[in-house]
């Protein structure tokens, strides 16, 4: 893996219009409540058709904009555009949100010049509440003649709902004899937990990929990053990643027998896994990266448990938002995962410093443990001793501003 | 059920030594810092050996206390006394702990004169650290002597750790042709979560019962009582409840074959139904009770998920806190609970407020619906439409004191 990542460059400022043929463009359309306070609507067009690939949330309620999306992907397999709106999730709006969401591309198919079924739809917001279809058209109609390769950032901060920080990234690869770009942004604060949560990710890439190796690939890449993270254990009606492979590299379609394969691979985990840190990072009132490294665990799925309970944990959350070294609630969290555990071979880790063997609290200096807890982010580290099995997840700390958030998200 | 509860009366100020033969008492000794600021060790004695039923955290790592009180009671059967320290969890403690836990059966053995297997040992508080043993040698001392039939508030207090308020209750009802005498205590207020979670809980009972169908009765009524409860989806490493029968109602003992069976079921859930909730309603920075009633779910165990769901969800517990009527958060969570849902046919309502129906909202009186979200308990009932399947679980709001309990526990 590191001759793989060493070959991969991250392009300063970049993406989803790093790669080529790629447009964006973000408007303010007051969606939420009239007032154009910021970007609402994004839009995304790929000047070429896109072989696409998709993940979604494993919520059994599932949102509108997700539904017509899946539909028009099983029937179309390549994308051209894809509208964006935050501020309204399009979720529990029966048949009239399945309508509205189809209109959606409607209007943008119209104002592109492509078919319906070409453009992916996506919504995040407030559930239950029809779409401002009126604000959503001029919207639509303002957006699409705007769509730049310049327009990523545009595009970042409509998609943005309860986020501190846009979230992007573009890297670049060799691959097939010809340099491949891949960009990704994403949104998601709250709700955030693994398997698809508020979350929403878009990954372009002017790379050639055959579309079945496009999916495995998203989806092998997706459960290692975007479904590695959590912010406080609610899996959203919403969530899904899109990545959109237009093949404007000019090289011969990857699959995953090309030898370049790896480094593909490789390319689109550093997309997403920075995309997945940078969500936990940005979880709702968080100060504070978390990632739990587990190892020695039975099996990797062991491991994945550990490292996912510990990072889930709303006592581990509290404890690092109050910098306490209270390692004994790590203990609790491998418990309770599901994994296989032997309780007097567990070691834990706070960053650099050791603070339990054999399952027992070793004497540790307090001042350096809570010093490694105030860092950005926090490391646990955990062995325990019973396999090879080795995962990480990430989260972020449980604070008084998420409770603010969340107790008046709507008002 | 209706007609059987009418027969069950609740006796003022009672608990844990309201049956007949029960003795307790609570002292202070220092515990959690040698400061003696509240009462931390509890001894319950039966003045004749009580049949005994226990159910277990499912936590992998389970405390030495536990794993100590559950090979005694399998050795014996039956307990004579129980011993619990509030301060200290003597987990993760390794051999010493166990040690350590060992040596509290003998030192309240050799002070009551009975045999150490006869003696329940539990311990909750911070995890990791080793118990102070002279202070708990002293404390044990102390306690034995002043063991009396007017002890049970005390010993309620001792085993209490970031509760507010005390937890005991204690129920009459007419069974084999005499008076029986059911009494509880608990402490619980983090880590809480279905599964035996952060919680102690003894139930005393003068009622006459084969060992057996104690541990049916105490097993049944746990998973509709206590294993309906969260607080933070943490499950501890110490919970444990001991149900203890000694019999000096003086009936002939009970089996499930006996006709007033069903009464002493209906008593046994009365208490520990009460127990729970208050366990519930005293979580950790908790201003309300959550209550969640599910309904034509396709089976029990799917109404169980549903409700657990929703009364676990930090979204849902936040807009309680901050009384926002955001029901789309309890679709969510229906959503993601893993039961059987047709989102076209869910129908919510918010105290007597109907919110949704066939997955969509309602237009209602906001005011209305904030109002029931300002009561204790606050009601969440949900019909899901397709079967016949009910459960309700227990939580409670999420604020910000439960962020500033656990950022600074240990300190």
């Amino acid at each position: 893996m590191k001759t793989t990542e060493s070959k991969i460059r991250i392009i300063p400022e970049g993406g989803v219009t790093s790669p080529q043929g790629f447009l964006a463009a973000g408007v303010a359309a007051g969606i939420k409540n009239g007032k154009k306070e910021k970007k609402d609507i994004g839009i995304l067009i790929s000047q070429v058709p896109a072989v696409a690939a998709g993940v979604y949330t494993t919520n059994a309620v599932q949102a509108a904009p997700l539904l017509v999306s899946k539909e028009s992907l099983q029937k179309q397999g390549t994308l051209r555009a894809v509208v964006v709106n935050s501020g309204n999730a399009n979720a529990c709006t029966g048949e009239q949100g399945l309508a509205d969401a189809k209109t959606m591309q409607e209007w943008v198919a119209k104002s592109a010049g492509i078919h319906p079924d070409e453009v992916g739809v996506a919504s995040t917001g407030v559930i239950g509440v029809f779409l401002p279809m009126d604000r959503m058209e001029a919207g639509i109609s303002e957006a699409v003649p705007l769509a730049s390769a310049q327009g990523g950032k545009d595009f970042a901060e409509a998609i943005m709902t309860t986020d501190l920080v846009k979230k992007e990234i573009a890297v670049r690869a060799e691959i097939a004899g010809t340099t491949v770009t891949i960009g990704g942004t994403a949104k998601g604060s709250g709700m955030i937990h693994p398997n698809m949560a508020t979350m929403l990710g878009f990954v372009t890439t002017d790379a050639a990929v055959e579309t079945n190796a496009l999916q495995d690939a998203l989806r092998q890449v997706t459960d290692r990053t975007f479904n590695r993270i959590t912010v406080d254990g609610d899996t959203s009606t919403n969530d899904m990643v899109l990545l959109l492979a237009n093949g404007m590299a000019g090289h011969d379609a990857l699959t995953s027998a090309h030898e370049d394969w790896p480094i593909f691979l490789a390319a689109l985990e550093v997309v997403a896994l920075h995309l997945a840190k940078t969500i936990a990072r940005d979880g709702e009132g968080a100060t504070r990266l978390i990632e739990a490294r587990v190892t020695g665990a039975k099996t990797e799925e062991d491991a994945i448990k550990a490292a996912k309970t510990i990072v889930g944990s709303s006592l581990v959350k509290t404890a690092v938002f109050g910098a306490d070294a209270n390692w004994g609630r790590l203990m609790m969290a491998i418990g309770k995962s599901g994994a296989y555990v032997e309780q007097n071979r567990v070691e834990i880790w706070i960053g650099d410093i050791q603070v339990a063997a054999d399952g027992m609290g070793l004497s540790f200096d307090e001042e350096l443990a809570t010093r490694e807890l105030a860092k950005d982010p926090v490391v646990f580290r955990v062995n325990l001793n019973v396999g090879d099995g080795e995962a990480a997840a990430y989260g972020c700390d449980l604070s008084y501003d998420y409770v603010k958030i969340n107790g008046s998200y709507r008002t």
